[in-house]
Formats: C-alpha cells, structure tokens, sequence
C-alpha cells in the first residue's frame, strides 16, 4: 500500500508517497522510482546525488530502477557529515552537472539524508536558475522533514544553513525499509523532529507514541507505529508548509526547539551533538521557558521530556557548553527580527504560540537549571 | 520628473523608477534613494555593494540618502569586470552579509552595471535563503535590462551564467544622470539592447533610433530621445517580465541575439567582446538566419544592422573565432532542450517568431558569410 500526501502551493504542488513495510507483498518504494518519476514527465536527463555508505546500500536499485524507466542516469557521492554541507560540495555538483550537460528539463535525485537532500536541492535550486529536484530520503529526519517543504543550502563557516534557496522538489519517494540500515543514533535524531509534531500539531501522534513501550530503536517500533510515524508527521509538515510556504507566518512553527538548537549545534561544532538531539536539548528548554512564563502546564512537559527520554535522546546540555555563549549565538539566528530572538512555546499538546518577548534572563534561568 | 513603470508578479510586484535628466530642477533619482526604499518598509541594515570605480563617483551620495533616511549603511565592492562574477565574489558577499549581521528583513543595494546588479541580486536571493534587494543600475544596459526581471546569476569557469537564481527586487531607481561617467564602450554595449527592444517589441523605439542623426556617443544623443530609450525599453522589458516570469514562453523572445552572442562571449572569452557587442554580432546573424529561412524581409535586416553599425556596434565576428567552436558552444546553451539550439527570429520590426528548428548547416553558411 502507498499512501500519498500532497503538498498544495500556488506555484507547483507535488506528492510525498509513502509505501507501507507491514504489506509485504507490496513492491519497496525506491525501486518505483523510475516510474514514479516518469508519470511526472520529466526531462530524460537525471544526476543521482548520494554519499558513499548510502550509494552503497541503495544506489543501485535507484539506477535500475530509473534506467529501466528510460531515464539517462548519471550519479556521484559526496563525502558523509554535516561539515560537508558547504559552498565547495555544490561546486562540485555544479562541475558535474556541466560534464553532464544537465538541461533545464533534467532532475538531480537527492538520496540520502538530510545532508544530501539540503545540498542536492540547493544545487538544483540554482543551475541553470533552477532544474527539477526529486527527493529520496533514507534518513528518518529527512522522510519526516528535510526532503519536504523545499528549504535548500548549505552551511557559512559561521553559521548554519545561512546561504540557500527556496526551491520545492517534484516529489518525495519515502521507502521505511531503507532505514533498515540507519544507525540508532540516526534513528534517534529524526525521532527528536516526530515528538516535535507531537508538541506542536498532532496530540494524536503524540499519544500514539507515549502508548509504545519503546522508542529507543527502530526494532521496536510495531510497522503500524512506524507508518503513522511517517504519514502523520508528513502530514503535519505538508499541512504547514501548504499553508505558509516561505515562513511568513505559521511554518516558524516548525523551528520548535530549534532557536536553542541550533545554537547547542553550532557551539559544538556540529559534532559532539547531531541535529536531533540539539533539537531535543532545544524542545526542553522551550518547554521549560512556557511553563516559565505560565504559558505550558508542568506535567506536560514532564510529559514530552519523557517521551523525549524514552526515545533514548539528550535532556540536558552537554558538557562544556557555555550558557552566555548560547545567548550570545542566539543573535545570529536566522529569526532574529531587529534583535530578538523569536521562541515557539507550547501552550498544549498538539498547540503552539509564536513570541519574540522572552526576556534573556529567563534563557539564562531555564539553561542553569538543565 | 520621475516616470514609474510598473513590474506586476504574482508574489510580488514592484516600481522602476526613471527621473528625466531633461527637467533641471528635478531632484536626481539617485538622491531619492533613501527615501524611496523608506516607503517600502524594509528593515533598518542595508548593504550597498558596488566596484571601486562606481563607488568613487556615486558611492558617497547614495549612502548619504540612505543614511538621513533612517538606514544604517555598510558598503564594500568588488573588483570590476565579468571575470570577478564569480561564486567566490559571492563568498566575499556572504561573509561580509555575516560581519554586518543583515537579518531578513535586510536590503542589499546594487549600485553598479550589470555584474554587480547580477550578484548583488545572487547574493541576496541566497543570503538566509532571500533577503530584499534594490537595483540601482549605473550602466545603460543594467538600466535597461539586467536591473529589471529578477535574473541573478555568476558565471562558471566553463559557462557564462549557469548559476543563479529568480530573485525580484524590491525597487528599481534609475538616474539617467549618472550615465555621464559611463565609457563610450559600455554605452554603445547597452544600445544593442536598446535596438534589440526595438526589434522584438517596440516599431515605434526603432523608428526613434532610426530618426537620430547619431548614437555612437551619448553627447549626441538628446535628453528626450535618451529618455524615450529608458522607458521603452524597461516598458518592454517590464511587460514581458510581468507576462511569463520564469520564462516558460513569451520571456525567451528577449534572448534574440543572444543565442550566439553567448557563444562569441564565451570562446573570446568575455574580454575581448563585451556582452553587448556580442548580441549585436548574435542579432546580425540571427536577422540574417531569419532571411535565409524565408521569415524576414531583407531590407529590414538591413535596417537593424544600419542601427548597429550607427551605434559603432560590431556587426561581423571578432577575427579567430572558430565557426565549428561556435556551433559546438550553442549546445551549452542554457535554452538547448533535447540537444535542441532555440533561436529567436524577427517576423517584422517589432515582432518575432522562437524555434528550435534552424538547421546546422544554416547557421554555418551565415557565420561563413559574416
Ligand atoms: N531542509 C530542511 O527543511 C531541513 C530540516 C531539518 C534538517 N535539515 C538538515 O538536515 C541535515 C540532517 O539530516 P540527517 O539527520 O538526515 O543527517 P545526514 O544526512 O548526515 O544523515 C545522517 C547519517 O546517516 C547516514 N544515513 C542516512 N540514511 C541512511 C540509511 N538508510 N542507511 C545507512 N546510513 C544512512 C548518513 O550517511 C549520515 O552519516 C542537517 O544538515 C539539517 O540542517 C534540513
Ligand atoms: N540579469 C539579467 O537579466 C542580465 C541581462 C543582461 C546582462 N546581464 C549581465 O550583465 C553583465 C553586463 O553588464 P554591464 O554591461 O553593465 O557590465 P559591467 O557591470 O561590467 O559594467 C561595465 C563597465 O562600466 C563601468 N560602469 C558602470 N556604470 C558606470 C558609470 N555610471 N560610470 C562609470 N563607469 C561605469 C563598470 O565599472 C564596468 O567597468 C553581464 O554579466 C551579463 O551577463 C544580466
Ligand atoms: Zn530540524
Ligand atoms: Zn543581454
């Protein structure tokens, strides 16, 4: 079984599909690929844009799956990790979309992560001033919430996803068998943005969640689980970025747990701490700043700080994190409107509210006591 | 007098605003530029970028206006010349965009012809994935053209162009005034794009070129006429923009002359034709294609290239350029669908005709005969 959920825009809408593991007669997503991609008419000209480790697993079954869709396929990797995420990795692309000879028509396929996706579609967004991009996500972060929505780029030296582009893909191809081989950290990681639907959009994914025994890795998670998992935080996404698509209003409620996230990612180096649990660290301390300022119910916290826990993911600031340099790192969020930082707060499961007045000190109190 | 010409889009429209030089007393646009952007409500940081050379003629007032308007001003530039349009000026951008912390609600100003205008307008749509930007062109052909439509773009090694992205600005301010430091070079560059309006679009331009005595320099050249250039030409360019935004039909119509041209470009590799010479040389062949395929009259070819030849235009190719090398740099172009070369041909003056169907073989026997 496939589920299909659209994403409605002005400009183009497009289709994230999802195949269902627990049918096991059902054909895996990725090796629908070429015909999926077909029904698009797309040009016939096509760059498979993965990493070594990902190429590895998948890579061919994505080529097969094209070429015998009649697609011309030419494919590169790019090396693993978030310190690739840079100006130099799209340099290449570029260089290999020339040798290539990719034309307005064609379409760079992104397999992989969110690394992958974000750089892939970046590329995409700006040869030739915008090809197609097709997005295959094979990290649970990226099914959940980096292939949809069309955010693109790459990391400054000095800060996170600072140089991209807006550029939606053509479609999102999430196969759940691919995260067969996911690390658990990985696994994880892209648990930490599922509980984040759960805090801000869906009280029912969040129940459904608080209702499994374990979360801590993905073999424990009942295929009926892991599909709700996928089709209801995709749904969740859809439903935002349908509704707001370049973040003039509603979708900065996606950055839950991100305004402090992203500083704990950047002080570390983007190392010590993925994007996942930075944005875990992120959601408890926004959690405990709502219920600071009498906006959130402590037990409710309690409650999403649980989850959060049983997901196996971090609670607490790592070690050797300065607190006055996360105020300090604040500033240089991508939110900040003539310098205030902007914080989503929960106000119930499943309800968010938007507010650029918390008072630093609060930052300050909340962060000493984690 | 100031003539507002009106760009309408979808998402969002904006204002090319054209001071006439011919009133005296008119406060020169340029002067006007603070408090132009202040009744667009943009935030309070701007970064204007330009090149040395244009920063010491203009630089100084531009920030004066937009600093007693409210704006708090930096300014850098970049060296001149085509050659520096490169992602590695656009890095110097990024870095110096992350020095002076502009946030989203921040406006890059372009002051500069058309290099700067094309990677101010890069840097911006890609600097926190877009911030606003104002064109403020100083080149006859940035005015009339590469200001206005939302192209943005650097050049790659092998390429001219191949990287960029849409990205509208938020106003475009033009002062015929600060065309007088303009080389004679430049401004006979910008009249091939002034005569190509007047193939594609506008009889009526064309009968105004033609009536002029002289336009190889711009002293010979009467405020009024000079003003009729800048409006109709933006006027066309306006409405063709406002038409097909991202050039899925109508919008290619204002690549005639520059199929080839983009090709002498490159092999002569940017210096030693400038862009504007190079559509002149492209409109020639292009006219003359249009003759061999039975699409245009012979004396109106002979009508446009009397006007080139008029401006002190080129109208044959540079010596050493390499007939097959040309043909061969056609299939770089970035309009080449399916090894498909699209050419724009004139049907009449003022109207003209998109194909991909001119033989190969057509294109060298008119090369040959240039
Ligand atoms: N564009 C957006 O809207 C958006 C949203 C959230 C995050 N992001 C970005 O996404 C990135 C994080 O994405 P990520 O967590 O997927 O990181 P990632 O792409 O680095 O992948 C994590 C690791 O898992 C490996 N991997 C992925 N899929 C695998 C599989 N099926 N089998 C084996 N190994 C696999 C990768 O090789 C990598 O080592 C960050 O750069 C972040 O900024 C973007
Ligand atoms: N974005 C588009 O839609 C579009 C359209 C056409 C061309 N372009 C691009 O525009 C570029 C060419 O623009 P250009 O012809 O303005 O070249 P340019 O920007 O290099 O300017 C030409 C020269 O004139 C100088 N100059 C400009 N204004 C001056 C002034 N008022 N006084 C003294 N000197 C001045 C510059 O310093 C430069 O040396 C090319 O890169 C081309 O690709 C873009
Ligand atoms: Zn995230
Ligand atoms: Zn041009």
């Amino acid at each position: 079984m496939t589920s299909i959920i659209n994403v409605n825009l002005p400009e183009q809408s497009y289709e994230i599909a999802i195949t269902s593991s627990s049918y096991a007669n059902a054909p895996s997503s990725l090796d629908q690929l070429g015909q999926q991609m077909a029904s698009l008419k797309l040009g016939k000209k096509v760059l498979l844009v993965s990493n070594p480790t990902i190429f590895k697993h998948f890579g061919e079954r994505a080529i097969a799956s094209l070429t015998s869709a009649g697609f011309e396929v030419a494919s590169c990797t790019l090396p693993p990790g978030e310190r690739y995420k840079t100006l130099n990795s799209i340099q290449k692309l570029y260089d290999i979309a020339l040798e290539n000879r990719l034309e307005r028509s064609s379409t760079m396929v992104a397999l992989g992560g969110g690394v992958i996706g974000d750089m892939t579609g970046f590329a995409a967004a700006t040869w030739l001033r915008g090809i197609n991009v097709v997005q295959v996500p094979t990290s649970l972060l990226a099914m959940v919430d980096s292939a949809i929505g069309g955010k693109t780029g790459v990391n400054h030296p000095h800060g996170k996803n600072l140089i991209g582009a807006f550029h939606q893909p053509r479609l999102v191809l999430i196969d759940p068998d691919v995260l067969k081989t996911l690390p658990m950290r990985e696994f994880r990681a892209g648990m930490a943005e599922v509980i984040k639907y759960g805090v801000i959009w869906d009280a029912e994914l969040f129940a459904q969640l608080e209702a499994s025994k374990r979360l801590d890795q993905l073999r424990y998670v009942k295929s009926d689980l892991l599909y709700s998992i996928l089709t209801r935080s995709c749904q969740a996404k859809a439903d935002v970025v349908s509704k707001d698509e370049k973040e003039g209003g509603l979708r900065a409620i996606l950055n839950y747990g991100h305004t402090i996230g992203h500083a704990v990612e950047s002080l570390t180096g983007y190392r010590l701490v993925n994007h996942g649990e930075a944005v875990a660290i992120g959601m408890v301390a926004a959690g405990q700043i709502a219920v600071d300022l009498g906006l959130w119910q402590k037990e409710d916290t309690e409650r999403q700080n649980a989850l959060i826990q049983k997901t196996g993911l971090p609670t607490q600031l790592p070690d050797g994190v300065d607190i006055e340099a996360i105020i300090e790192a604040l500033q240089l969020d991508k939110k900040v409107q003539a310098g205030k930082v902007r914080f989503v707060l929960p106000t119930e499961i499943g309800v968010v509210t938007v507010t650029d007045e918390v008072p630093s000190d609060i930052i300050r109190q909340v962060l000493r006591g984690m």
